[in-house]
């Protein structure tokens, strides 16, 4: 990590702020993360909602503090919904985050992505084969800062070692489980941690890095009592329900 | 609680008359809600069906036994199937259950929840901020008693002590854990035992009290068996699965 | 059973090329079914995606090596997109496996699923009341012979004793636990093991008997500690995820 502030520090006091000032959190998300999103907002405190109707999602969007569009399962109804609810989160200053879930695998969801991105997210959290498809070559760091300075958004990497980018700096983050991989939506409602977070802490690197620490540390500690995939989400959010700064400090691998 | 018949004795005769009868209920739910309404109705003994196509809607209603209505992630395909599964329910004369979840929060929703309660449900079941968006002021049980008599209704308004009002009538409520809050969509699914009940039980008032009773004693039953709000959705419903008369009435607090 | 190859020997093989191999899976499936399909998925070793949209399904079918199509929740997307994913599967030469939820219950369901079947699946797998609807008769081994002779497809037909028949073999396959019924969508979520063991074994009829094999060995396993159906699917994935051929051979009562 090139220079201060300390995510470590600072993830600790951001999920305190969480649970005392609930923020709103609108997620338009695909229908295998719906359930999953919600129950990790509720988990550390925020307060979701998920209509993806275009007729009533903006204003939910409007009336919350950060937005999420993640692409998984875009049907019609998203589709409509997705730039009217981006619009709501600008007019109304608040932070938005995309997911471009399976990018790769579609050409017209790659195209909206590329329009999506227009709206000018805060965060736009992918893995390496989602950011291969949206930049068009290998993700090394540096082409990850070139994209993150383009686009003016903090480009949050995760993988075996996470990455969070923003032209400048640069945190890298090794915690995790692998059964983080094997189970369905665990990205995707990552992703609301971090909207989560940047309603609450107006520098978007920081609230990414410290979503993915927490993100990662409530991993490692759900590895430790889930008996495999099964049994792991729950364990996830129990982790996350009780997760303090200590517990953080203790445990994080971040550089 | 003003007069008999008394929801403690009857709450647990009704569950096992449903395992017995195993009454279907078709559900139009939101998203986050289908899985755990359908899990939480075959916990209790009953067949669900959650299919939300205008085409297929009705045909699914009129075989069922009750039929739920919750207005959450109001999509095209919901807006469209709604009042054709509210008109299939009253043509063959089986009640139905109103849930008008974040109603406060969209106006054409409301503008929707105002319609569909002119079908005359059997059962309204909202939250406080939900009650006080469709009565225009604050729910005391004034209010509510008013707005039931209105629209010939039982309304079921859950919070720290839920309310169960008739026009006439008032069961207070106190069971309940705080984890039931900390997990999406179990008020949502909780509205599905009441629509369960009130197919077994012709007065509405009593299959809501006795609803709202089974689910605030399973919940604190769950509550000690739960390690947080992970594990709390699958020990809730192995206690709905256990429950018998007897912890019923051991632990109601009802008045 | 009537003759080899013998499931019991190939389904512990088929799960270790499933582990090696992560074929990538489809699932155009019902609203309940789709997060349980995608952690069975994952539980096994394979990919899952889940797009429902028209736009997208087709493409996301092509790069895949099986396809789910199951009827639940039969949307307009859905209803959309079915055609021309089957489409896609066929013009790529990978199986599919058609799984007619509830088609006992709506009419135009009934005459959608007649025509899918037109379009060859390797698989059907349904229930005794799906299979009634679709034959027109009570489901004797005979009847579902000559409906599997009829359509060119394997039928695995599930209940207490599973039957596998292709118009010539028959497998019975007496494994599960009754706790597999409490739970909504493990047939659903169970038909997914069956396209992706069609993805690996190119005898559709073997495929399916070690694909039902493997669920009823699982349910069984995850019968001994779950506590009930709240704790079962969890119990489930865990099962799944930790079996193999030594335990197959040691549980299963396949005639």
């Amino acid at each position: 990590m090139s220079e201060s502030p300390d995510p470590i520090a600072r993830a600790g006091a951001l999920l305190r702020e969480l649970r005392e000032r609930r923020p709103r959190v609108h997620a338009i998300t695909n229908a295998a993360a719906q359930t999953l999103t919600a129950n990790l907002l509720l988990a550390v405190g925020a307060v979701p909602s998920l209509t993806t109707s275009a007729e009533e999602a903006p204003a939910f969007t409007a009336r919350a503090d950060a937005l999420v569009i993640n692409l998984g399962t875009l049907d019609a109804e998203r589709r409509a919904a997705i730039p009217w609810c981006i619009a709501a989160a600008r007019g109304a200053g608040k932070p938005w985050v995309l997911d471009p879930v399976f990018v790769e695998a579609s050409p017209p969801r790659l195209e909206l992505a590329r329009l999506t991105l227009a709206g000018q997210p805060a965060i736009l959290r992918c893995n390496a084969v989602e950011a291969e498809a949206l930049t068009g070559e290998a993700p090394t760091p540096d082409v990850v800062h070139a994209f993150a300075s383009a686009h003016g958004a903090v480009i949050a990497l995760t993988g075996p070692t996470d990455l969070v980018v923003d032209g400048r700096r640069l945190a890298r983050i090794a915690n995790g489980h692998p059964l983080m991989t094997r189970v369905t939506a665990m990205g995707c409602a990552g992703t609301a941690l971090l909207a989560a977070f940047a309603a609450l802490e107006p520098d978007p690197w920081l609230a990414a890095a410290c979503g993915l620490l927490v993100l990662g540390v409530a991993g490692e500690v759900a590895g430790e009592t889930a008996r495999g995939p099964g049994t792991f989400p729950a364990a996830f959010l129990d982790a996350l329900d009780a997760l303090d700064g200590s517990q953080i400090a203790a445990r994080a691998r971040l550089s």
